[in-house]
């Protein structure tokens, strides 16, 4: 089952001044639950990156707020690999405060290589993504 | 015709080590372009918060990534007036860098009072937002 | 003893395109590190706030930068509380990766009331903070 | 006169729950603040960066926070080229919101080549910084 669990807390920096966290800060903390989505499936994307030149570049996020998140809080991320091939892969996300549903998103990512073009997931890749 | 434009410089602090801007900051960039559009539109939005007591909560956020933005890249960034009614609105986003469209985005709002519970929008904005 | 150590991992949001962690995010890492001192110390920061009304503003902030913290990289937080009277506080920090020291520095805050006025520190944190 | 003035306006996203701006985005403005300062010195960092490989590394920051910055205020910050020589520079600042100051800063930057190893500023550089 590709699906991890991640949990962050919410900083002092990332709250604004209605009292919460600000919705940008959403999307880094899935960026931190997407890397600990791919340990856990075998590899770390810090290496991915710097060994085989293969970046993981954003090309759509879509997010849903549901409810506040708060200084102090725990925000339990549980991350799901989507769809997966060797042009593309999607995460999908549940963001949770204790029982209370924060927010659910979406990332899609395409590889590039270091001239930040397009190119395919090398094989050693594909099985850890469950790509045939 | 209720569209704005906002021209922001990329900051060093917003870049990654991909040697781009990180996504996450278009989200901050599209505050400050919907911000500029109310005031093109007559209002304030710190007023709108400070002294009606109107908070404009982000309920989704949809980005679409074109092209990278990059360290001193003047982004022009053109907001529209979306969809408009007592309980919710929504702004429309393009960005670009010169000629070349960077990203396009969505972002949902409600009105909420100060005790964060959704409310109706007071009479005195709504024809500021295009609302009859 | 009154010191705590706290360990973070830096964020790819927090790179910069030089390739290591952009430095306005040691001053962010260091308020989750005196947080955690503060909980070790007996008190909630957020409870001190909320319930308390006593904000603890920065007055002054010194940060020395001895070598890069990197992406993925951990960072041990050791800090310490250094002078604390009723109206004044500081923390002393030291940040490391591994037996690398990445950087030293010293905050320094006030108390501040919900008008943010300067305000005496309630006794009931004074012997938490050490002060007799 | 080596000086230079930039003006900022106060985001949304860098306020926090106190209702001011958060004490680390100041050195997001000083860096903006000394990248202009360059600029109307006669050189882009920009480029300095990408075509000299020479990277302005920061080793210390030091801010004294005098008044709170809110929300859509403008802050001025005037920007004093320090001390310069082939291996140092360092910058002091001063942020102003209308006429009340809100805070003064000094950084402290070496010279780093690609390598991120200390280098000597190119000739080219030197009579910008008034070095001689």
């Amino acid at each position: 089952m590709s699906q991890h669990t991640t949990t962050i807390q919410v900083r002092y920096a990332e709250t604004d001044q209605m009292g919460v966290a600000y919705h940008a800060n959403y999307l880094i903390w899935m960026e931190v639950a997407r890397t600990d989505l791919c340990r856990a499936l075998g590899f770390r994307y810090k290496e991915m990156e710097a060994e085989d030149g293969i970046l993981l570049a954003v090309t759509e996020a879509h997010c849903r707020y549901l409810s506040a998140a708060r200084y102090d809080d725990e925000i339990v991320i549980s991350t799901t690999l989507g769809e997966a091939n060797r042009r593309f892969v999607s995460f999908d996300y549940e963001l949770k405060c204790a029982d209370r549903k924060v927010a659910t998103a979406v990332t899609k990512h395409i590889y590039l290589n270091r001239e930040f073009r397009p190119t395919r997931l090398p094989d050693k890749f594909a099985p850890l993504l469950g790509i045939e």
